[in-house]
């Protein structure tokens, strides 16, 4: 018996390397990667990505896993359920449909790159349209109970079903959108142009070093590089790559793009080495994942107490842009909040009503009670609903995301999950270590890093993020803490009530 | 017939994108892998190893070589003929040799590494002969005709045997030791104290860049990073990575670095694509390989007519090391002989002197003449003998080289032959192209790049080095060339005769 889960235990450590080291092939490709690299990369990931699918699928492991019995031991058992249920995705799953999906959402992901350019929805259409019958196809080979949805957005977030979903996200839309009305009256009480002057990338990058540094982030076991995109790619909680990009022209971009990334790496940083290439050693969803870059980005990152410490030194750095600019101003600026078309653009407050629209709809494509024919309008009319603006044309709208291209259906609730997982933690944690703000304003940032090191990141996989966080906040997710961080921050930054 | 080369061929390619999988992890730990990132990188590249291995290996590999035969056609005939050594030497090599040899290499390594630093021999020599029997061991289960050496050897240098090689380089050194001894007696003829004085490592930097690009190294397809040791690490021919190392007190360091680099970076450059991840589209030999580093650092680089169209531009560069120092002056520091104790530091006319004593030194201990105990002893009358200098200590002797403590046995002499190669190629290239010089003094460097590509690159190991040798000269390998090269820069730069 001992002796299965052991040879059960090297594959799956095997299965984890081939992952790390196709993190690292995708890292290099969108860092240092000559241009002309591409074709060969290509061809060096797909078979990665086919060597761990065959390792997955594989006769042998699904024997292993039969044979080898949970024992009641945390780690052991937790190895064993991920190893089924990755088996069971794999081997379910046809190869000629995995070779399809990949091959279509290649072809797809291009046609959507030219399609946005030119502004073109019906030359992406047929794409999606493929996509989307192909990846019903999946969802039915996999099996789901709720809805088809559910088994394409269970390999993001496991263990998440819609059922749940609607009504939490029900529940903070509607107390969302009286908020973001009354700040939408007065929002030209906080003028951000503070932010737009000149910031030299250099001397951004340097600035993202040392926030780093001081957000805990181990340069030793991890790395700052510049890319188009920013992410956080990890070969393990001590080879933890996080990006960034510069705009001379906003500080913003940089600075909590990093911080954003950071709070990603820090996860990775926190697993447990010991469970190196193994679902203990491995963060339990992108929900949770999202919580920890939110948290630090905004939470700390866009908290006063935070620049209370760090103001000076930033000033220092940028004395031409922000030399006579008052900690107050510079504060506000960095919080403003405007509906916006664009997600990627969005500030905290209305951030997640564009999630909920996507979520909506990719719902209704998966089911088929949209056609795709009819998904600009279905675009348009839910952001005049949620966000109250219509976008000028389909680049602005249905097209500005990358996810569906590449075939990501039920990936976007996993950003709501996350912005609203991190504010109920952050609020149990600033219970725990009693007035965190004052920790902050003293440039303490470790104790917050510990608690979450212990509470969340070193037990990888054992819980599903909902038990989670449950266990250590004592109550089930829900919209109240967030709701109660925004109001709290932004009804008096706004002058509200 | 042909569907049987088909899945060979396929088979060829995962076993040549795990190959440039492995490269990418390698060049990443030696450039921008955070250091706590090791661990578990030893991990991923054993794990690499063994799949490649066992790709090799696989009796499904041995029944599709066996049922596929020559056509030939020299792309597919090359193919099955490499495809059929590789698995000959993986599958003769029983699996826990290989794992002994690894786990064992893994140990002599950092062991070497203390016993350097504290120049302590007898805690390296335990290692050193252990790893010496399971290198024995090796070679008798991949078979041999002439001795044992020839078959650890023929990893390096494919075809390459002893019973050829002692010869040639017994001729080379009975021609080298009257130049060495007549450069001695008048080595202070040159001064090199001009490349002594201050270069800023980020002017030295960009300077490289210029110079590999007017090298025609494609940057493209391509880049230059700095690590501690020099080297080429290859994806295929549109992804090729060349670092070197800058030594803000010595011009020569970086700039030659780079220079050997780049000479290996457009061997890879100018292998064929279409035949990527292949034997047709990869390097013949080491040997082969160190030749075209040899030609451009030395043959190319270390001439006069290339300086004289560059040199202005690197004044500039340089104005306060460089501007009052005359192209003459600044041409002979650059080439200043002395011999010297360590093989890295040596000029190029002593060089091969270095390797002649290792390759005596190695196969006697392959043999068994020369016992690990009288390693030492051996190494000083060699280097009195050879080079007149004796090492003070065995850290600038024996145990100055990492070759052997990676079990590396029958890699030095593919230097020579590389230097050697260098020599009748470029002679060769010479007449061809009539005049090099003159073109390099023009700033036109294509033609001979085009010359080695056509001649050398392009053929990937369709013929043995010494076979291609033969048919791009018309003559086999010869010492001849090279001391026809040396004699004619040497003699008139020292005034000799």
């Amino acid at each position: 018996m001992n002796d299965s889960y052991a040879k059960l235990l090297e594959r799956i450590i095997q299965i984890g390397r081939l992952q790390a080291v196709d993190a690292l092939l995708e890292w290099d490709q969108d860092t240092y990667m000559p241009p002309k690299g591409i074709d060969a990369r290509a061809e060096m990931c797909a078979q990665m990505a086919v060597m761990k699918h065959d390792l997955q699928a594989a006769d042998a492991m699904g024997d292993l896993i039969a044979s080898t019995a949970e024992s009641g031991d945390p780690v052991r058992d937790t190895n064993i359920r991920e190893a089924r249920r990755n088996h069971a995705r794999a081997s379910r799953v046809p190869v000629d449909l995995v070779e399809n999906i990949s091959r279509v959402s290649s072809l797809a992901r291009s046609a959507w790159a030219t399609a946005r350019k030119d502004d073109n929805f019906a030359a992406f259409a047929p794409h999606l349209t493929e996509l989307l019958k192909l990846k019903r196809s999946q969802a039915e080979a996999i099996g789901f109970e709720g809805e088809a949805y559910d088994a394409l957005m269970d390999e993001f977030e496991p263990g998440a079903v819609t059922a749940d979903i609607v009504p939490l996200f029900r529940d903070l839309r509607e107390q969302l959108v009286p908020l973001v009305s009354a700040i939408g009256e007065v929002s030209d009480r906080i003028d951000d142009s503070v932010l737009r002057r000149h910031y030299p990338a250099n001397v951004q990058e340097q600035l993202c070093k040392r926030l780093g540094a001081a957000i805990c982030f181990d340069f030793d076991a991890g790395r700052l590089d510049r890319t188009v995109h920013p992410f956080c790619m990890s070969m393990g909680p001590r080879d933890v790559r996080v990006t960034t990009r510069y705009d001379e022209r906003f500080f913003s971009t940089a600075i909590f793009g990093m911080m954003h990334e950071v709070g990603h790496g820090l996860y990775e940083q926190g697993l447990d080495p010991a469970h190196q290439f193994t679902p203990m050693g491995t963060a339990t969803s992108l929900g949770m994942h999202e919580s920890q870059s939110r948290l630090w980005e905004n939470m700390v990152g866009r908290s006063k107490p935070f620049w209370q410490f760090q103001y000076a030194g930033v000033q220092e750095m940028f004395p031409d842009a922000l030399g006579n600019v008052p900690l107050e101003t510079f504060w506000k600026a960095i919080n403003k909040v405007s509906p916006s078309l664009i997600r990627v653009e969005a500030d905290e407050v209305t951030y997640n009503l564009h999630i909920i629209m996507r979520f909506e709809l990719e719902r209704a494509l998966i089911s088929g009670a949209l056609s795709v024919e009819d998904l600009p309008s279905a675009w348009a009319a839910k952001s005049k609903e949620f966000l109250g603006v219509t976008p000028p044309d389909d680049a602005s709208g249905c097209l500005q995301d990358i996810h569906w291209s590449l075939g990501g259906f039920g990936y976007f609730p996993t950003y709501t999950l996350g912005n609203l997982y991190a504010a109920q933690l952050f609020e149990k944690a600033n219970t725990d270590l009693d007035n965190l703000e004052a920790q902050f304003a003293r440039g303490e940032i470790q104790p917050l890093r510990e608690w979450l090191r212990e509470h969340i990141h070193q037990h990888g996989m054992r819980f599903r993020a909902g038990e989670l966080c449950e266990r250590v906040t004592g109550k089930a997710l829900s919209p109240a803490p967030f709701m109660r961080y925004l109001n709290g921050k932004y009804k008096p930054l706004y002058d509200l009530d």
